[in-house]
């Protein structure tokens, strides 16, 4: 986070099959799993809806108004990999279009995450490539100024170091630290084992206030029923 | 508003048949036909297009980071209703997930409309359970602190009283008091009579200049066409 | 931009071919070709994705809460138009909704570009009218102040001249000014060339890096690998 | 709020008396008082610091960019009130300036609420006239469209009645409904009544944990210490 | 606007006397004298209270987060002039600070309107160098990217022309177009006039309602009283 | 950041004369002299103007309209720290007043940075205890839930490790990790070094452009002088 103009080639990720499998539980499951914390800001929001991805993180630190050290960062990419990208400070600026995309994909990247403005989405979207960012815009930028590679960023509120697995869908976007992935994993895979059931049971019409136990510490707090 | 810790379990409720008709209106008509008041912010979006629903609001009012209280209000639920949550202070987090909307379409209800967040949205539109909302975050919620159940609340801007009936479409969300339902639809009904012909007037090129009878009172308030 | 309560009525529009070229490039592209200036702000959304249309300004200036303006501007549209609206001021109301889009397009014109808030919605999806706009909101408005048509306006960070061609789509809404279109269309014309060979290069591996001969200015900027 | 085009010239206020004593604890402890609800959003602030008071509220609705009802409330205005004006949509124009404001103080206001922008700010400040409003704005406004007067209306997010009491200064504005002013006041007394005594325990280095017993049900909410 | 990288030496300014004339009224008067436009967003705010400025605009646009075109603007000042500095997209950086402030005062420039960060705040306070700004950061800025000086820019909303008027206090800042400064300036006049008698009579408690002769128009537009 | 019902005794401060010397020069040197980065959001905003104060970091993550942990991380508070308060999503409500300020004041608290609200500010700008927050509002809050106190921190965008260094004054807020506290106060001294005699010059008249031989680079560029 605080030395530009570096690019780290060896990173550890986490393992792929770990990272895939958080994927499939979504960003919300994934969420809860980690403690309710790594969540990104609500303004990163998907260009298209129904993506729902899982990959390791490859970072990458932007300057405001400059797209080139998206350019360094396609060569680090390497299959299952997701892009994350930050800025030094706010911008909304169109930092990606579809002939990064192309080549991002080509490396074998599933999606990136950016802190800034995407733009060709209507082309982004005909080539599946997800992408999730705070604004979209024409804005073009330039390659002047150089930000880093593969350092810890802090990314729409969520601190991200390279090789953490990234899992984005509807609901947004979260980070799992690598040191985590697994726990989390088994904590997710524990939480969804028995949503089948409550899902069965509150849709036959139990309420959540009978299935939880709510009643009694309600009662407690002091929940007064009137009629 | 200033009531915490109570649930009123007998409300009177608009009738049935009456919100079902505003509700065919939509927001915007219905928002005219009460004299352009009622309507709440912007900010409140549906989660997916196309939805357009009406029902008797059941209120919530939620504290932040706590949606404790949306398990309380599942039981008041009847069928027709929209469960109308507001809470006591900014808040996007996902207050809203899947497994609450298994238990409030098997109570009957019609649609939520939340001040807060909203997540699982992708099921939520698969389950075709339309949500107007302030923001999707996967961000999850504590079961901690009470708020109240069908109190009068301000949800983004407009104020609700527990039985008024609720329109949201893709146009936003407006409350219609009870008092209110009947002669707001008349007015809807009133105001639709005469749409089919001024949509073929306008669509022949006839100017709303013209059909509306605009010419003289801009010229009078001093509008001059220049060549 | 300075004068209110006129209408002007013969205005100089860029010429139809041109205005038409533009907009097969798509807002990035023109963008681009313009010098990356020219661009509206990214407040400014479609009401519907994968609509991309160009056309030439009709420019109105709105008073806030008052879409009175909206009728006079109808008048002006000849086919090929799209109509700008701004406002003196922040506003979201729905100042246009279908009845209008109905006049409009029937008038010719191919879109509305406003930075105030639009309704109806669902309907101007069905009739295929694109609107890009600030806000949806179901909020009515009145018809009490003068504004002006075909002066000079600001809208949504952007001037617009009466005739100026307006190019938008899914990543915006760009203004070209009527001396600069057809060098603009040259100049995208020439950045659209290599395109295609760009995104093969890419597409097959090569890296940006590579392609636009980045690795030296990156050394010579002190571009630092670490392994 | 559903009531536009009039006036209502018989209100009951809230005891003067109550009214003022409740501005003596300000914002944030009648607030507390009040349960915690009740305020308004924090994009209220004053435009000068060092405010505090409290009066009823006579209440007006105003149209966006539109202060024709600021001078029908003028008239309703009492010694000792507060003028409340909300508007029918967000809008940050400057409907109030230091004539209004010396008519108003003439009348006896002790200050405006205003969900809307504010204009002569130095003056006012010379005048000590306080405002809490939503902007600072040049913009000028019409009088041509009706609001109403001593109507119930949403201010910011608050509801509020005529004749209930404001209390506002730098931490914002809260409302207290008529109904509850006498129980607010005596719940603020009560609250403090010990503040002294907590504050000097604290500012000697007694700890909150301590003096409010925390150590036990954070303990028992599981907190843990790591040396 | 449209032209990058060009600086022009030779603008014509509004007759000094023009513009030091019309500042003495002060922002908010004088957008009044021009017919309610040409006023900044309401994000423009002072750095400090209690500025009243008017000068000659010398202009400059900035490319985000790079600060390289106020050091080419500062030789284009002459005294008398206030810099006007727009951004090719919303930026927050901290452009300007003490530095550049001694450099600018030394020119003679009467302060700065920036569409971008300012810094040094504390410093610029001290030195009575007025700024107008949409945020204030420590982000410092890189020098890389042309912009221009004296080209026509949009800043926060409003056309400014080089040699425009630039009126700045408490409450915006407003652009008088060269063209249009002595009418204005006569208008200015003839509204404050008698600014003094309304005043008077307003504080002797005389109505708004009566001085203006609003009680006919309000009736006929259907005003009710109710007792 | 992951880890939550947590209280990390003891941290590793940085030594206490670095991080005060740090605050000599305020938070737009440091962040120039640490490389343009570790700054905190702009909406992060003093209570008060002309608060100049360094410290070092003791950290606290809280829950949305939760200040329970404000009374836990106070035990943890030596002389010479500041308080740095991250919240799990955003919120605005007044989590510190006046009590817990006498309560940290009392501990050697330096001041507070928290990422939500504050109350009672007129008090605490009596007391001279200066917060930055991102809100200043009465809403009171609940102790309910855990958070953990000394864990690394994201706050307002800004990633803070317990026994950092924390500058803050009316610019903004910087974090200085306590490895690079030694190297950036060098860089500092650099830095200001020659402050005096560049202003100096810029004062008499010299212009930036020649100070820092920008000509040549600027002409390189391709900038143009237009007469």
């Amino acid at each position: 986070m605080y030395e530009l103009g570096v690019v780290y080639r060896n990173i550890v990720r986490t393992d792929a099959q770990l990272a895939h499998k958080l994927g499939v539980f979504g960003a919300s499951t994934v969420h809860e799993a980690l403690g309710r914390v790594g969540l990104m800001k609500t303004w990163m929001r998907p260009i298209y809806p129904g993506a729902q991805v899982s990959g390791t993180a490859v970072t990458v630190l932007l300057q405001p108004g400059d797209n080139w050290m998206l350019h360094v960062v396609a060569e680090q990419i390497r299959p299952g990999d997701i892009v994350v990208a930050a800025c030094t400070t706010d911008n909304t600026d169109g930092f990606f279009g579809d002939l990064l995309a192309t080549s991002f994909q080509a490396r074998g990247a599933r999606g990136l995450v950016i802190d800034g403005g995407c733009r060709d989405v209507k082309t982004l979207t005909e080539m599946r490539f997800p992408v999730w960012s705070r604004a979209i815009s024409s804005k073009g930028t330039v390659k002047a100024t150089l930000g880093s590679v593969n350092i810890p960023v802090v990314c729409a509120g969520a601190l991200v170091h390279p090789g953490d697995v990234i899992v984005a869908d509807d609901d947004g976007v979260v980070c799992v630290p690598r040191a985590l992935a697994a726990a989390t994993l088994e904590a997710a895979v524990k939480r969804e084992a028995n949503e089948g059931e409550k899902r069965a049971k509150l849709g036959s019409g139990v309420l959540g206030l009978d299935m939880y136990n709510m009643r009694g510490p309600l009662e407690k707090a002091g929940l007064r029923y009137i009629d």
